[in-house]
């Protein structure tokens, strides 16, 4: 059995880095407040007893050592950083989870076989550096490290430079590390499980994720002299494109449609805008149906943009199919769920983790603990200690059978 | 016959200060850019004699005597600040007119019985303060001082801090000047007269105009997990309130309605947006169809915000009913651009203009020129030199015949 009470103080303290007034977190990756975040970590696991590794994309790995350290570790992790207005828990949960049943195995002078690593990726939320899980594609071979070090904010700044600003551009290669398996626990971040009164989610895969950057061009002018007719209005085609992403939602349900940041230029009150950028993100658990939905993405935006004399440049910047983890790692995680008598599902994630690119390398599973309202990418995320610390004993015996 | 090249060498110096790549001018008010402009124009009207006077909102005015100093002067002037993406002439034009017109009239050593006096007025755009023309509007006695001076751009810095800082809190009370009349000169910045060939236009007055500041709160929440019926999703409430706006000017032709100025919170691309902050301009020649329009975006503001779930905010921050200008003033116009044989015809201002808010404490009449393809507020605004210099012969035979 974990600490519970250890876990929660553990969340608690990490909360302070970045603590917002409405009891959330703003740890944006790669930030000063990121590398606080993961000095704090490091430090806890040097105290643990664990060896670290960072590698060039900022990855950290927390090693205690097996009885036969030439097996490949069974790992576990999730991400530090969180959204601009983020929670305390979300992707918090999942290294501080780790690093509890590294504690746990110690308080009990407990031995696996093979190691044990908790590790940290960068940017898993996408806020800062679009895609979201950066660090964990590059470490799957989804995206080359060029790539993942060459990624600007909306500043330009890219996550190499940031990596080497506060100290993260580490030495190890990513990827080529051969993991026996990985778990990541993690809040649900949506309403099931706590709908349908279960602690445990059983976690399947991920949904299929794309990600679309418009830019809408039309142009500058007179909101008082311009008639109705002369207009090149861009605010008003992203408008339409905003309700047409609902729209396509809708139509393809369960999928999910988000335009959740949008930029105006030149954003004057009396300036009908000439230029308007925004994001699309479009979810659906089947392949199929998301090829669907974009096709009425690009459909909808030709005839919106033809009808008001805007131009639009629509590029798909990220593409995540369905994922579908291991059969033998999901059945780890519904044993220990059952074992430990704690009520349980299977669930598909609606957000994508950390985990999902690791699968590409590694045998994955996932475990789900419930967030109150399903509510999460928002200050007033919360969880239940007693959950938290279910989802932590499930995990560590996941990782130990694993590991034995 | 002022000198058509002395104005457009003018126009094209001050047009260096703040000018953008894509030539245009970038000089918001108040900022360092603005100070500079504003002493480039003290500077010149020094050198052409005049005497200069600044007012606690920091407008300018430069005094070249009659010989009957005891009489009102005859008054011409416009706006030395741009939008961020503004264009060399809107409000430029009419300053350096008046500066061109005194300059000729000291060529011919030509003496006026009243005074003639050229001004500036502080934050015309209401770009960077809202609303637009405050400190004419504190002159007009529509606007008290303290409100002028409170009024706050999107960082929380005041219009009375700014003044300030660059030096131009004048000593002079605001209003209380007598004007035996006041002249503007402007581009038209919308397309009739070029389309009809027309060099002047003979302003009437001005459209109605009304600003709002609508605030959206839904939930900041999970773009990926929250599925399309839980979502309080504040950025497609906005998306459909451009739209309304759009439909309501459509509605209530030849109405215009616009959506210039948003800002979306956490605007992160995986959060659904739970705040937005947006400005809505309308406007109308008929202050009862105005008022129709606001009815329409009260109403639609209800039933969108109330079908997604989303709480609104929507405050009226200006309203500007239709202004008429002095008959005797419009007369004077005419018959100036009838008398050099300008083709002209009579206009209705669709922007707002100070010598709007003057009009409540003077006589007032309006000089408009053509601009390419009436845009304005655009970088590449443009007026040619020869149409420039025939409105400014125009303004000087009026305010000639004013103060003879
Ligand atoms: N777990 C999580 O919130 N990940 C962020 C990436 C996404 O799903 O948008
Ligand atoms: N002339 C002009 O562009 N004024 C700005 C105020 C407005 O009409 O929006």
């Amino acid at each position: 059995q974990i600490n519970q009470d250890r876990l929660w103080d553990s969340l608690m303290e990490m909360a302070k880095i970045g603590a917002t007034e409405k009891g959330g977190c703003a740890r944006l990756a790669l930030t000063d407040l990121d590398k606080q975040g993961r000095d704090l970590f490091v430090q806890w696991c040097k105290e643990a007893g664990c060896t670290i590794t960072v590698d060039r994309m900022g990855n950290i790995f927390a090693r205690r050592p097996g009885r036969n350290n030439d097996l490949p570790p069974v790992v576990t992790g999730s991400h530090l950083d969180t959204q601009p207005t983020g929670g305390k828990f979300d992707g918090v949960f999942g290294v501080l989870a780790g690093l509890e049943v590294i504690r746990t195995l110690n308080d009990y002078k407990f031995e696996t076989e093979a190691p044990i690593e908790v590790s940290v990726w960068t940017n898993e939320e996408g806020s800062r550096f679009a895609p979201a899980m950066i660090a964990s594609g590059v470490f799957g071979g989804v995206f080359t490290e060029e790539y993942g070090h060459s990624r600007a904010d909306l500043d330009g700044k890219t996550i190499g430079e940031e990596l080497k600003r506060i100290g993260y551009f580490g030495d190890a290669p990513v990827g080529g590390r051969p993991f026996k398996a990985f778990f990541e626990a993690h809040i649900e971040q949506g309403p099931i499980l706590e709908a349908e009164d279960k602690i445990i989610g059983v976690v399947q895969g991920i949904q299929g994720i794309k990600w679309f950057e418009v830019t809408l061009t039309g142009q500058d002018c007179h909101a008082g002299t311009t008639p109705m007719n002369r207009r090149k209005d861009a605010m008003l085609a992203a408008a339409r494109m905003v309700d047409l992403v609902n729209k396509i939602a809708l139509d393809h349900l369960p999928g999910v449609g988000t335009v959740g940041l949008m930029t105006v230029h030149p954003n004057s009150r009396n300036v009908i805008p000439g230029k308007v950028f925004f994001t699309v993100d479009l979810r659906h658990p089947y392949d199929e149906e998301l090829e669907k939905m974009k096709a009425a993405l690009d459909a909808g935006a030709a005839k919106i943009c033809g009808n008001l004399d805007v131009e639009y440049d629509l590029q798909e910047i990220w593409n995540s199919p369905a994922i579908h983890y291991d059969p033998a790692c999901i059945d780890a995680v519904r044993k220990a769920a059952d074992e430990a008598g704690l009520p349980n599902r299977d669930i598909v994630s609606g957000a994508g983790h950390d985990a999902g690119y690791i699968a590409r390398v590694a045998p994955v599973g996932m475990i789900f603990v419930p967030c109150a309202e399903g509510i999460s990418h928002n200050e007033i995320e919360s969880a239940l200690p007693e959950d938290l610390a279910a989802g932590c004993n499930v995990l560590m015996r996941a990782m130990v059978e694993l590991a034995a």
